[in-house]
Formats: C-alpha cells, structure tokens, sequence
C-alpha cells in the first residue's frame, strides 16, 4: 500500500533542533543576522525600483498568533508574506487559547504539519520558548514581555540607512522605559558594535537581571545606565523614544507619566544632541506625551520610514527563516 | 552607497494631494465617477461571462479598518480584491485603535509606507477625513456616521440594471430613518439627474444641517422631504428601505419601532407605487420590522442583485482608484 | 442593452437543490464520500511528495462563519483553499451575527452571489440547515451542537492510514462525551462497515433521540452503549477520547471531571486494549485529565497525524464540493 506507506513516511519531520527560529536577537547567530540584513536591504532596493519580489516563499503560509493587538507587526508581516508569493493565517488570542485551551507544545506540533512558519506576540516569553522547542518550521518573536527582535531588526536598518551599514561606534540613546524594546536593542547595539545608552527615571530603569542577562548575553556591549536624559543624548547618533504606557499599563498612566517628566523628546532635549542625531520611535506615539510633534515631524526624525522599514525587515528575516536565503 | 540612497529617493513619496479617495459621492468629479460605473458594469459582465477578471491590481494590498462589524462590505471588497489579483489586511478596531491608541494621521503614514490601499468603516466621519489628509495611498469611506458612498455605487447600479444607464428623471424614495444611506443616495441622486424623495416620521427626519449640506454639494437635487410614506411611493421608480435599528441604536430599539409604525415596505404600500416600482434595501433587514417577507421576496424586490451589486461596484471603485482605470 | 441583459442573466443562479453540501454525514451520498477520501489520500501524496496540488480552486472564495473559535479547523480549512488555489474569507460572529442581525437564509443568499463556498461553526444545527436550503454554494458543517461530519473524514483517514482503505469488521471504541464528535464517528464507522462503542458514564450517555436518529440514518451500524470504559477498549482497534469540558461547558468543570473519573485514556486502560490499538483525539487535549501525557505521546498515539489529516481531508473535501473533482 505505496500510497499510506508514503504518508507515513512524510509524517517522519525534520528535528527541531534544526530549525532556525528568531525568538531573541541574542540567540540569533551572527551570519545569520547579516543575511537577514543583506535580504532586507536588497528585497526593499528591488520593490523601491518599482519590481517585484521573486516569489520565493511561494506556497507558503505563516501563522500568525496575536495574543496583544498589533498594526506594524501585523500588516508588515502579512505584506511581507504576500509580496514573496506566499500568505498569511492571523488569529487573535480567543482563537487559540495558547496555554489555556491547548499548551504552545500541541500548538506547535499541530500548526508543523499544516503550514510553514509561526509568528507570535505573546504576553508570556516562555510560551514562545515553548512553541519553539516542539515546532518544526521557524517560529518568530512577534513581541513578548522580554523582547522585540523584530523591532531591533528595524531600527538597525533606518539607523544603516543614516549611517551606513557599519554602525561601529555609534551611540543610541533610548530615553525612556527599560522594556522589551529596550532590552532587543541593547542586544542589537552590541551586536553591531554599537554603544547603548539607557536614560530612565529612577524606579523605571531596566531590571538588573534584564541588564544582567544583557551583558551575558552579549559580553562586548558597552551599556550605560543614566537617570539624566540630557546626559544621554550629548553624544547620540540617535535619539530613541517608546510610549511610557505600554498596552496594560493604562491604569497607572498618571503615576507613569508624572514619573516620566523631564524625559520627553522634544526640542529642547534635542538640542543637547549632536546636530547628525536622528529621532526614532516604534510606534504608537502619544505626541505631546513621550514625544513633541516638532520631534515627531521635524528634519530630524526618521520615524516613518523607520516603521515602513519594518516591512523590509520582516522580508528579510522571512526570506532567510523560511526561504533558505 | 547607491543602495541607502536609493532607499532614501523612495522615500520621497507622492503627494497626499495628488491621491483620488473616495469619502464622500459629493466630492468626487463626475469622471471618476462615470469611470467607476464603466468599469463596474465591464468587470461584471466579464464575470458573468465566466472569465476572470484582468488582475489589475496584482501585488496590491487594500488595509481594512472595521470600527463597525461588516458582512456585505468585508466581503464584497476582499472579494473584489481577489478577482484583481490583489489581496487584503483586514483589522478590526482594536487592532488599530484609531484616534485612541494612534491619531488617524500616523496611521495613514504608516500604511501609505506599506500597502497601496486604505478601506475604514468608523463611527466618526472626521477619521476618515483625517485618514485622506495624510495618506499618499487611496483612502475609501466604507461607511460613516456621515454617508455611505460605496452603498449608492451598488444601488445606482442596480437601478441602471432595471432602468438603463441614464436615470434623469427617475424618482426615488426612501422610506425610513434619514441616516448616512439616505445621504450619500442622495447626493448620488443629484449627480445622475434623479429626483429624491425621504419620507420620514417627525423627529426622524434628516437634519436640517444634513439637508443643507446635501443642496449646497448638489444644487441641481430635486430633493423633497415628507412625513407620508403613501405621498412618497406614489410616482416612485425605485422604494428603498433600511433598517429603523441601527449598530449603536438597540437601547431605543421600542421607541424607533412605534416612531416608524406606518413607514414599513408591503404589499399595502407597495399597491400605492407604480406598477414598474422597484424595492431596495441596503441589508441586513429585519424581516417584518422595516420590510415585510412579501416585499423582500416579490417580483418587485431587487434586494439581492442590488447586495451582490455591491461586488461589482466595489471592483469598479478599486479598479479605478488603485488600478489606474 | 446587452451589457444589462447579460446581467439579469447572470442572476439566473443554479437552484439550491443542485448544490452538494456536506452537512452531515449521513446526508453524504456514499458515492460523494468515496470521491471525498479518494481526493484526500491523492492530494496529500502530491504534497508529501513535494508537489504543489493543481489549482483546482483558483479564482475560488471559502467565506468562514465561526461562531466558535477554532485553531484546527481555521488553520485547516484556509490552507486547503490555499493549496488549491483559492482564498478564504474568515469571519467572526460579530461581523455576520447569523441569526441575531440576519437570517441565516438571507446570509445565505448574498454570499451566493459573492463566493463560492460556506463554511460555519454554529452553536444551532439548524442555522446550518437553513443556510443550506437557500444557498447556491456549497455549505460545510465546521461543527454544530449535533454533529462534527469534517472531524470524522480525518479520523476515517486516521484509520485508514493504520489498516487500510478497507475498515470493514475494525472497531473503534469512544470513550467520554456521547457528543457530536461521537455523533458523527459512529454514522461514519456504520457507512464505512465499522464497529462503534461509545463509554460513557451515566448521566453523560448520548442522548436516546440523537441514538435513535444514528440507527436511522444508518441501519447497518453495529453500535454499543456501555458504562465500562475497559470492556469497551478490549476488541477496540481504536480507541477515541474527546476533552470532557467542552467550549460553554466551563461552568461545569468539576463535575464533569468527577463524572468522568476511570475514563481517562491512560497506560493502565491501554493494557486492556488489543497491542495493535491506536489511540485517536480531535483536540484541544487537556493533557492529565482525559488522556495522559503519555497516551498522547506513546507509540500508540495517532494523534498529530490525525490532527494533520483535517487538512488532507479539507483538501478532499472542497475538491469535491468546489472542484468538480
């Protein structure tokens, strides 16, 4: 019976150990990164001269899991899909029940032999850990509570577009709260040779085993920690803000914002900065809370194209997990 | 570094100002909307005729925001999308979280960057107008407390079907509550030389603000409004009926029911109508509140050509505004 | 006015009563259900093989109604119309609210004029019943209160898969919930010339109507009711569990739990089983409670292969009802 012998047969999956997943930029080998780059870069050089991609992903679908509400990661990642010839299957949180109906161990085994990747933002870090130890098609970290690789991949590219693709030397400044993007930044930053300097009141900087784990994680980064937001920028190349009230953070918004004081990007604190720095921002702003409209829409800022970067970043991360690129 | 320039150069976007939306039937040029008609009725037949469509718009994206839930016009635009090759992102509110968790402007920046089109239902208009102020991709009112443009595309289709393409002369009358439907109907009214008739109960009438707005975008309406739905039907070429219950509107549910008592479309009122009269509705319709079964389902009722109409005139307004017809 | 005529034409649809839904079962024609497995096992061998399946259902639409969330059933669903060639439009309660804002007929009869299959998850058979009976698409059952009919193809390819086409004189033993699931598996055992037995504890027998309607349906089943989950595996050469705590059944956790207590699929109920007995579950598994961890994981388990066959069997399924296959 040739033909059941041989479902049996595809039913034997590649190991996941030999899956390349993107769950933290710390795990994420360094070739591995620089391809992401190189495909990023030269997917979004083809589309910018009005071509399209080859459609090198072509029949293939990626599950997307929204455990949190999304615009950039979810229309970049579906645009991403798309434009490489292949296509999307978005949930919401309800839809799967990842740890509640079904543990993210099931998830992943069900998902491997229906589609050909998974992209997850999730409120818990260890539920991506999970996906990933039991999946055997890549799984990407779409933002957890620990990090947002994605983002970092985004932001390199806009501070590249600026500076060239050899950031070496370079200082960002992330003027705000120590979170998940902070945290894949920082990562990022030494990564790339980078400085990261991190200006948070007192009793928001970023925790000591994040920062611990930070330095273990990536040993030649050079971090600063500073409660002086104006000391941060003098020497930044780019000036980086986030919301102060991310999404479940809303009831202490008052306590967080009266605590944020003195940490607005605005005109004046970017006057401290050298005159090259650039404004970037991950989106959503509150303008006239975490960051001034001048900042937002001034010659400095670099902040849409930063957020339509996200597109090209996700292609290249795409093109490399799932299109052997 | 030809690359980082290059993607700098494309950043330099089109003008906001240089982009055709499609807000309001009252601001769009008579040629556009004679194209979008043109293509509409071309696209349908060459669907009847069992071929495909030409995929005009291969490779785009159209970005949906649904602040309100939607099945004829979720479905009739990713349908239509589809047979032109493209494809959709739809999101519904708090995916987006417009001019909360993001100002309808930074989302339009945002998308303009990413996809080729836009499509919102929201509950305020001024989203909209916001949306298409700042979007250098085209923006399409799927439906405001103000109008309903995309509604009177498919029912001045369906009334071409019946009475040809010229519908000078020819009477309307609208039975009902005198709600965005009613507005944007009648502006379309006006702009193909029909006369429009809203019989309304008191207190339910079009705001004299509305009115005003209608007669200054469209002087050449012949527009009358009355309190008896006998008087309205008696010269009419086409009834049209909508729900006296609108999304939003459910705690007055009893009150609206007793207010419209003698505004429902049956075969009495129907036998008031000229013999050639046809019936519409928007849908969905509440079977025996604003319509009875017999007229829904009589020889007189175009209910269902005129939802599936909203397909076909969706093509149109897509091939047109984003496939350069 | 050619253009116009063409249209009414085209309004001309094929009946309802033309169309092959896939409803029950039971309402399968054994013919329909042979083509079904036929398409299922042949399409999947194409892809095990590395093939792209033949676009059988381009320019094709699969609108889905989910009054129920799904993760197997979605994902499954979408990626046959994608493998196929076609699209899916996903839709939510809210967005359609079936039954609430709109008849299921009136549903029925503006998506016929859009797409080209239904597919519902309802919490009323009959929604599924009256949206079949006025439309002129297909419409597929995704599971209602009496009957899961897609679950049961990929648990009859499950089988298949282990013995053979042929599952004649096999028997499979459910133990837990005489629920729609079982329903449909024991309809599907008697058409396939199967033994069934269902286990379950007093209180939580399957219902004497839905009995009666099984053996109505399908007088050649051989069917058994019994208390004794042991007696009831020891001929099994499947055996099936279900979660005891069903979507709406929260409430009622803990005695259900306590009521279900000695019908956990565990190594000690498995040792009375026939040594060549697999073991079958539709998911979500609440691992610990009705099937241990090792069960699912042990090498009599079936399950992710099962899991997998829902797309296989989907793929099956609509090449039937859509494809003309």
């Amino acid at each position: 019976m040739t033909k059941l012998a041989n479902a049996q047969a595809a039913s034997t999956k590649p190991q996941a150990a030999d899956v390349q997943h993107f769950i933290t930029v710390a795990e994420t080998p360094q070739d591995v990164l620089t391809r992401i780059f190189d495909e990023s870069f030269r997917l979004r050089e083809e589309r910018n001269a009005g071509k399209a991609n080859e459609p090198i992903l072509k029949g293939q679908t990626l599950a997307m899991i929204f455990e949190k509400p999304s615009l950039r990661t979810n229309v970049s990642f579906q645009q991403a899909m798309f434009e490489l010839g292949g296509t999307c299957i978005p949930m919401v949180s309800e839809q799967v029940g990842l740890g509640k109906r079904e543990s993210p161990a099931d998830v992943a085994r069900v998902l491997s032999g229906m589609v050909h990747g998974i992209m997850a933002r999730v409120f818990e870090h260890h539920k991506l850990v999970e996906l990933a130890a039991h999946s055997t098609i890549p799984v990407i970290n779409a933002l957890s509570d620990f990090s947002h690789p994605c983002q970092a991949l985004a932001d390199a590219m806009t501070m590249m577009d600026e500076f060239g693709r050899d950031l070496k030397g370079r200082t960002l400044a992330f003027v705000g709260d120590g979170n998940n993007v902070a945290h894949s930044l920082a990562v990022m930053c030494g990564r790339l040779g980078m400085n990261f300097i991190l200006a948070s009141p007192p009793a928001y900087e970023i925790k000591q085993e994040v920062a611990d784990t930070i330095m273990a994680d990536c040993p030649e980064l050079n971090m600063e920690l500073m409660q002086d937001p104006i000391d941060a920028v003098r020497y930044a190349d780019a000036v980086y803000a986030d919301t102060w009230i991310s999404m479940g953070q809303e009831t202490e918004a008052a306590i967080r914002k009266s605590a944020f004081e003195g940490f607005q990007i605005n005109d004046k604190l970017l006057s401290k900065a050298p005159e090259h720095c650039i404004v970037l921002h991950c989106l959503p702003a509150y303008r006239g809370i975490e960051i001034t409209d001048s900042a937002m829409d001034g010659p400095r800022s670099r902040v849409f194209p930063q957020a339509h970067n996200r597109l090209h970043a996700q292609k290249g991360l795409l093109a490399v997990l799932m299109g052997g690129k």
